[in-house]
This record gives structure tokens, sequence and C-alpha cells, in this order.
């Protein structure tokens, strides 16, 4: 089975993930500047935010598929795993919108996060046994120190919010921080997939 | 007429049902995970649930279209019913999950599987039809024991849910593990239709 | 300019409209089947029969869109003039629906539809002026007898609802019997291309 | 790495953007006209401004990615910026609705369109680069009066609201002349990018 579908399925389920959370993001009640910082200035943030990491996903998954050739059962369900775990995205970037910034949403947001890196984990581990031992994605992803120190970050979010000032903002601020900087880990995409792809020239 | 177009717009509709149930489950009022566990925690299972169905229904469509090369007018409709079946239930698992697993909500959503049920089947047949007696569909469906079963367990759960115990779990409970028990014995892929690609390998 | 990309995004504005329509049908209040007819009853059916238009529209567009092979500027514009008026179908639905078929939302319903067959026509027509004399299109339109019939029911069922008995329900019924008797007219999909591209064999 | 995946998600977003702001249009409360045109009369030309806007920008990224042929990840960062601008459009166009075009909503919502052209640039200006000092961008753009016309438009309209007769129409009336001036100027897609194509022939 070519790969195709699969992306474009994909695609759409993104697509639609990183833009129904306009929909979450309410019209301001007032017509002044005031208004529309106190409605959605805070959640225009958590929206960039969660934006970036959709994009991060999108980006990665498309780099790693240039890499897949044939699509099993257990691969379809893997990526179908990865796409339910964005999916919730919109929820819980809404209820720590919502909460402004209290801890547990803000704990139920990193939970999402790290679901939706060891779902993504699996996804490339099901790629990587799938090709045997020649598998070209594990000679790209390599030692794969970005998808190890991710979910220590996370971890380490998580648990600040839960345990360190639980009444005041120090606790969810270096939670917030350490999402943050997941993400700007991520932003560069993954050169070593590029040299791979470059080296063996599959077909796109 | 190939079939580019019919799987390009049938992935985008399946891509928009999964998605959009996450409009559906609410923001928790709180901010305390108990008030997460209150607002989504049986919401978040119903949503699992109808996302594996979703997500059977577009792996088996995948998989089908692989034997697929011509589109006529009776096709493109009966696969129009079976996306409108599908685009029903956001509305029957935010139904059955408003009304905390009542007896009538339960029935419904298991009409509307069923329903998509039998819109997949009939899909299948005017496939089977159109390909003639030599249908490679024919051949990889073989006695089609899951496509079988699958009536009989919803029917099971619908008269389970009307009949048993209304004012008790008993009937509802025995409803959800019809359909969780088909969703589980769809959720392997149709390896007879891996089988038929293989051997035929037509085109992608 | 290939037309893959227009097509795509076509399909893409199209899967949306005729799914997000279900957000618009409200979760039964009760947890009873008289509360299920109540409020989605009538609903169903108008949701379904803008469904099929849609559907339609889809098919049409597929079809038509087998006959072009480049794309301008001016296509492009007709193309989202028809997708426009489609977008709009959702809300005037919406609206025949919580009006309960009063006479005005269903004259704007008809309104809608008749906007979006001139769209089609315009479509059509930027289409066999792009392809010149010897436009396959013009020459599978032929007559184009339906495409005549249709803005002339819409018409009559504008004017039923407007003139005939506003305060009961004959102009009314009449309106929507001319709506559906459209719907069933187009449900066939468009032989005469099918015969077309069938002769003249372009790539797909 | 191609370009059809990332065309194949843009085209997504850009197709929900276009297609959800629908449900921004609330359906009118009475049953007549003038319950139409006072719930939706304003919202349905505001809707149709921002439904021009993103027709065009997907116009031109549709023309503009006619001559790239390789996608590095600056340019998957810059096309998403742009979609994140455009993303917002249902947000500010509702706000401009609601507000019954209030000065500031109307200086926010030219603040957004002045955003999605300045991404558009960077986007461009990001192809141009890498293309190197042959690009066909760079041939096909020129002199790029439009690009530079319409910034100095946006913000001509962003300072008349602002300055002008805050409490009276006139300085808001300026700014909407001057956003559908810009509308009106890109109608037209870009002949210049259709030009370089026909001659550099690329595969499509």
């Amino acid at each position: 089975m070519p790969t195709n579908r699969l992306e474009a399925f994909s695609d759409g389920v993104l697509a639609i993930i990183i833009t129904i959370m306009v929909l979450e993001l309410k019209v301001p009640a007032g017509h002044d500047l005031s208004d529309l910082v106190h409605t959605t200035g805070v959640g225009l943030l958590t929206y960039l935010l969660t934006f970036i990491y959709v994009g991060i996903y999108w980006n990665n998954h498309h780099h790693m598929f240039h890499l897949v050739r044939q699509v099993s059962g257990g691969l379809l369900w893997a990526n179908l795993a990865l796409l339910f775990c964005l999916s919730l995205f919109p929820l819980t970037t809404a209820w720590v919108d919502d909460s402004r910034f209290e801890p547990i949403p803000v704990v139920v947001y990193g939970l999402n996060l790290l679901s939706a890196a060891i779902a993504y984990w699996v996804l490339q581990t099901v790629i990587i046994r799938q090709q045997g031992p020649k598998s070209l994605l594990r000679e790209a992803v390599g030692a794969d120190i970005k998808g190890k120190v991710s979910p220590a970050l996370y971890l380490t979010g998580i648990l600040s919010a839960l345990l360190i000032d639980r009444s005041g903002p120090i606790g969810v601020g270096l939670a917030e921080a350490c999402y943050v900087a997941v993400a700007i880990m991520w932003v560069v995409p993954d050169r070593r997939i590029d040299r791979v792809v470059r080296e063996h020239k599959p077909a796109g």
C-alpha cells in the first residue's frame, strides 16, 4: 500500500486541528483595544504555541514519511493514535486559556504534549521495525537526542506545575518555559532526514 | 473516471468528522482534575470509541479503493450515502455522552453504527457488481464473515439497550460491550485485501 | 496551469460544507425518541436535502473538470463564486429548519439554490469560452435542458412560497417539492460528460 | 523535498478558513426579511470581503508555488506564518461585524490584513533567496508594485480609522474603502507568474 492517502488524511486532520482553535478564540465583547487584550490577549499566545506545536508535528510527519514506502496495518493505527493525541490539543489549549494558567490545566496540557510525543515515538518505532535492519529512518534518526530530551522536558514542566508554588506563578511559569523550550528545539526541521533523503534519493 | 478525487473528497469528509467531535468536548468549568473527569471523563471514552470507528471506516475505505479503478454514478452515490451515515456520528456520540448512557441515545448510536455498516455493505456490493464476474473485491472479501457478524452484534446491542433492565446499567452496558467488540474485531485492517493487492499488483 | 490544486481546494471546501452542517444539528435536550424527533426530526430531513445538493454539485464539478485542462484567472474566480454560494447552504438550511418552514426562510433557501445554479452556469460558460469553438464541454453539455429547467423550478418554488397561502402549508409545500424535484433530477450524474470523456479519453 | 504536501496542507487550511466563517454568521432569530437584513445584512458583506481576501491569497499562493520546486525548513515556517495570520481572519472579521464597524475592530482587521501581507512578502523573499541569483520568482515578481502599494493602503486605512472622525462614519468608511481597494487590485491573478510559467514550462 503506498503512503499517499495516509499522508493526505493526516494533512487533512492536522489542517483542521490547526484551524479550529480559532473557533475557541472568543470575539471580544467590547469594541476597544483593552477588550481585545482582556479577551484574547493571553489566548492568542496559547493559540500561537499550539499552532507552532501542530506545525512542528506536521513538519516532522512530512519529513518522516519521505522515508516510508509501504503502509502496514500497524502503521495506520500508530498514525491514528498520533492524530488522536493531537486532536485533543484544541481542548487542552482552551482549558489552559480559560483557567488563565491554573496549575492543573497546565499539567494536563503537558500530559497531552507528552502523549503526542510518545505516540510519535511509537509511530517512528513501528516504521523502523517495518523497514528492517537496513532502515533508512533508523539511520536518519540516529541517537534521537531531541526525541529523548523532549519527554524529559515535558515531565519537568508537569512536575514543576504540580509541585512548586501551587498558588503562585513560579511553577506554572517554569512549566510553560519547558513547553516553549521544546517547541523552540523542534522548530528547526529534522536535517538528519533531509540528509538521508538526499543521499538515497527516494522518489517523492 | 479515475478514483483519486473521490478518495480525496472522502478523506476530507472523514478527516473533518474525526476532528470536529473535539468541538463537542466542553472545556471543564473548574480548574481541577475532578472537573476534568466530571466534564470530559465519560465523553473522552465515547469520543475515543467514535474516533476508532471512523479510523476503521477510513482504513477499510482506503483498502477497498485499492481494488477500484473506475468510478460510476452509482458508486459516487453509494459512497456519499456512507459519508452521510458517518457524518451523523458526532451528533449521536454527543447525545450518548450528554445523556450519560441513557438507553434511547445508546440505541440511536447503535442504529447509526448499523446504518453505516449497511451503507458500507451497499458500497461494497455496488463495486463488486461494477467489476463483474472476475471482481477482485469479491475475491478479497470472500465469505465476508466480519461483515455479517457486525450487524448481528449491533442488533444485539440495540435490543439489549431496549429490552434488558431499562432503568439499570446492564442492558446499556451490554450494548456498549457489543459496539466495542465490533470495533476490536475491525481494528486489524482487512488482510484479505492486502493479499489480493499483492497478488494482482494494481497501480497505486 | 493544471487543474489539480483547484480541484483539491474545491474538494476541501465542499467536504467542509457538507460536514459542518452536522454542527448545526443540536443534541436533543431529553433522552427519549420523542426528544430526538422534536429536536432533529425536521432538521435531519433538511440536512439530508442539503447534503444531497452538495453531493450533486460535487459530482457535477468532478465530472466537468474532467474536460478542463487549463486554469485561467477568470475560471479561478468563477469557481470561487460557486464555492461562496455553496458555503451559504448551511446558514440558509439552518434558518429553514429553525423557522420550521416559514415562507421567508424557504424563499431565501430557494434564492441560495438559485444563486448556486447561476454560479455553476457562469463557471460552465467561462470554461466553454476558454476552450474555444472546439470545446469538449460545450459538446458534452449540448442543449443543457437540465441546466435550464432547474432555475425555472427554483423560481416556481420561490414564487409559490411567496404568493400562495402564506399562512398555510400549501405554498411552502410546493416550494419544497420544487427543490426536491431538482435534486432528484440531478442525482443521476451527467452521463453526457461520461460519454464525451470516453470518446476523447483525456488523461485523468 | 517536493512541494505537493505543503500545497495540500495549505489548501486544507485555506479551505477551512474560508468555510468556517459561515459558522460565525448567526441564524436570524425571526422569520422575516428584515430579520435577515438585521442579523446578517452587514455580516454577509464583511464575510464576502474576507472570502475574497482568502481567495486572493489562495490564488497567489497557487501561482507562486508553480515556480517552487524545493521545500526547505525556512520555507515551511514562512508558509506556516502566513497560514497563522490568515487563520485569524474569521476572528477579526467577526469582531468588525459584531461591533458594527467601530473604529478599533476596523483597525485590528486592518492590522490582520497587514500582517498577512507582510507574511506573504516574507514567504516570497524566502523563496527568492532559496532560488538564488537566477530566481524565476524574482523575475516574475519584478518591481512588485502591487506588493508595495498594498501595505501603504492598509496603513492609510488603519490611520484613517484611528485618526479621522472617531465618533462618525468617515474614518471607518475610508478604512473600509482602502481594504476593498486592495482586494479589487489583487482580484486579477498575477499574470507575471503566468508569463514566466509559460516561458519556462516547469512540470506542473
